[in-house]
């Protein structure tokens, strides 16, 4: 069997996926590049050896990291999405009918050619004349954006060149960005394999953001798969959906909404410390 | 890099893991046994290649098989566990100070001989005298059972010797030994990479049991990882927690146990089979 074994050492489970195919090979400037074909999963979209997307599963990752801040939001007009170059995220913010901007900063624009190229399903939104893509570090774009309704980090992991968005700078800056009822959602890895960074991420939006939270989603591909999703605002609870749900979604409901988050006895021992794994 | 990689073809995805040592290696009658040491999750139970049990995190799936049921119920006393050599489940159920007996029916002997030596933690419970260890088929055995409370299948994969225990014929003696305030639950894979599994088994218990219902926990060490826990009852719904809260968990609620259970909406469109992916 021909065999792509993710990254070591990446995490405690390195997963392995059969290769039908290799659709795509290359290197940028900041990354290797590659898209493989899995009887399971279709095709897989790989950043230095690690799994970004699936074309059979990537709605879920997209869709849970877009819709909760955006039904928490009660009219996403202006929306920043980082990272996320395969366009999964853009579609998802595009799919709401308030919106009217969409700046879409990806700092490598290699993602978002190839994802064109061979995810033509996921990137189908980016050429959206309310999408207007900067070819940036995300952290340096967001110091000069202002009146933004919702902020959306769709990084690679959190070591790497991705770590300036995950630092207290870049989170005052989206503070400063963000309208008065404004929403900043990331993810923040895997409960199961980095608990600590979880909670580190959490405690460090805590000193920026007057309301955060934690929500997490099973995703397959993403090792230790129990992700987690942080989110703050500045005042508004991101457990309340604040406008009707009326789009296209397959797994995204408002009874997801509300399940998704941690319970508050969960969440209370998690911040305390209180949970040994 | 010394590494035990995980049964091929188990499942799309293939596990592998650092092994730092090698404690046991057998083969009983029935698998091959072995007991490795991985840097993250300790102590690693392995029956014929796939990954049963970590010290680090066997806890998750212990609590979550054993206390929906047990908290559903008003009032367990007589209680049967299928499988779970290793004991973990045995120990959640002999927590609840209502139990004044556990049929502990394991097929293999040598897991729970391999799990004293190597998983004290684990298997702490088995030598309570309200436990009565039976060293034979499950199936064999729910045929002459009676006056049970709550019926527990922790068995190896769905595929192999253990595919009696997810069969009409078996289900219908497990009514048949329930009382009517009885409770039977079972893992049935996971949802992410054995959807129509799951839903199978939905389909099976529904021709048994009046109500049937499907909760989730994300498992680390499964691959797909969005395990699904199929419950049937004659007549009780096991969303409801039916007595106080009083055992010592590091999982388990009474918040998780109502946050667990598929969404309304999500639940029946799984079953309608409108779920694509």
């Amino acid at each position: 069997m021909i065999k792509f074994i993710e990254k070591e050492p990446y995490s405690a489970i390195v997963h392995t996926y059969e290769v039908e195919g290799i659709l795509y090979k290359g290197k940028s400037k900041f990354q290797e590049i590659a898209v493989i074909e899995n009887p399971f999963f279709g095709r897989m979209l790989l950043l230095d050896n690690i799994v970004q997307i699936t074309q059979r599963d990537e709605f879920f990752y997209h869709e849970m990291l877009t819709h909760v801040a955006m039904y928490a939001h009660p009219s996403p007009k202006r929306v920043i999405v980082i990272g996320g170059g395969d366009g999964g995220i853009v579609r998802e913010v595009l799919k709401h009918k308030s919106v009217e901007k969409v700046y879409f900063v990806e700092i490598d624009e290699m993602v978002i050619n190839v994802s064109k190229k061979y995810f033509p399903d996921v990137s189908a939104a980016i050429d959206d004349p309310r999408v207007e893509i900067k070819t940036m570090d995300g952290a340096e774009f967001i110091k000069g954006a202002s009146n933004i309704d919702v902020v959306i980090v769709d990084s690679t992991d959190i070591i790497g060149f991705a770590r300036t968005l995950f630092t207290k700078e870049f989170f005052l800056s989206v503070t400063n960005c963000l309208t008065k009822d404004g929403f900043f959602v990331t993810h923040t890895e895997s409960l199961h394999l980095h608990k600590d960074i979880v909670i580190e991420m959490q405690e460090e939006l805590r000193k920026v953001f007057p309301v955060v939270d934690l929500y997490t989603m099973a995703i397959a591909t993403y090792p230790g798969n129990w992700w987690a999703f942080a989110i703050g605002s500045k005042e508004l609870d991101p457990r309340q959906c604040r406008h009707t749900f009326d789009i296209d979604t397959k797994y995204y409901d408002q009874e997801i909404h509300a399940q998704t988050f941690l319970t508050p006895g969960f969440y209370k021992k998690l911040l305390n410390r209180q949970l040994k794994w």
